[in-house]
């Protein structure tokens, strides 16, 4: 049940550095890279390492894949995550895979290769500024959403029983804003979010850990 | 009253592509770079363009940079980008200026360059990273909420008439998360957001417009 960071350049650091934020034991985190100077630095977080090539059968073997809740893949290239990303869904069916892609190009095949969640920091940037120009705490508040610290914090969780039968708007723990039921998506504004089912899982904004947000969430 | 983009390379070009998904008209924007190939693209896409380099008051204002509404700055180098910022500010003391920097450690010079918004494409993928980990559709949504595009998209505006006095949660155009009293953020949870005031600003979520989402919101 631990969580298994494939690549620790920037992308892998700043991960593990904000899962540490929002509570995660870094003994429940498996650091593999190439690098023996990169797992210095995990080591002395106080994670996990090991040395090797997340592309081969065998280091994901190692670090018991079948048993991991979640995989982080930012092996800086995207060729290597693609290839990173293919191998665990075939060791492991379902297991939640997020990877970091550069290239647009590349998300459509991360996704194929078996991907749960792709990342293209280069797009999410473009949104940003973007958005930036028709209001200037646009860009901070989405900071602020995606850290753990701060004021808010994005949050996804199943239903409670308590919950069945009311509507989004009514629930307790945060701000209700989207429902998955199976896969599709309910807004908080439609019929049916006026009333929860058992299984829907809720998109929801709770209070931050009031802890300082990173310096680009404010 | 047109937006200058300094820089047209992924993350300018990304930008300019959102600023149009949102209806922004291209003869608005005004693209600059030393690169005449990178302003090829910008051309065809029916921007203004001019081949120079930013850094220099002059070129700055060419652009009549005074009469801009607002301002990314995307060089490629942090070195340059800041430069840049620091020229614009000196020249635009009111100026909205977003600026992407790729090294944590330049974020705090950025803003005292003179920055209004500093976006790190790096912290942000490892903020989605680690909370991809904790509910497979979380990233999925910043991106949509970050787009204006797909079913949702965040919102800033200035309180209307009608609304003073009214709570936060009965504005009729979207889901109200936050107000900015002066510059102060007051949540939703909050006491404060019961009674909106005149020149308050608020952050919403409202409908998007429905248009297909970029490849990684889903
Ligand atoms: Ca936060
Ligand atoms: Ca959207």
């Amino acid at each position: 049940n631990h969580i298994i960071v494939t690549g620790f350049g920037t992308s892998g650091q700043e991960a593990v550095h904000e899962l540490l934020a929002r509570g995660t034991d870094p003994r429940e985190i498996v650091v593999i890279d190439g690098s023996e100077k990169a797992l210095e630095l995990a080591e002395a977080q106080g994670c996990n390492v090991l040395c090797g090539d997340s592309t081969r059968d065998r280091t994901l073997k190692d670090v018991a894949i079948h048993r991991a809740r979640s995989m982080i893949v930012s092996a800086g290239r995207d060729d290597t995550s693609i290839l990173i990303t293919l191998t665990a869904r075939h060791l492991a069916p379902r297991l939640p895979i997020s990877i970091v892609v550069r290239n647009e190009d590349n998300e459509l095949p991360a996704r194929q290769a078996g991907a749960t969640t792709v990342i293209n920091p280069v797009s999410f940037a473009g949104l940003l500024l973007a958005g930036s120009t028709s209001g200037r705490h646009i860009a901070d508040y989405m900071a602020d959403l995606a850290a753990s610290g701060g004021r808010v914090k994005l949050n996804e969780r199943t239903v409670l029983p308590e919950e069945v039968g009311g509507p989004l708007s009514a629930i307790g723990t945060g701000l209700g804003l989207r429902i998955y039921r199976g896969d599709r998506p309910i807004g908080f504004w439609e019929e049916e979010a006026k009333r929860l089912q058992s299984g829907d899982v809720i998109i929801e904004i709770t209070e931050g850990n009031g802890l300082p947000e990173p310096a680009d969430g404010d």
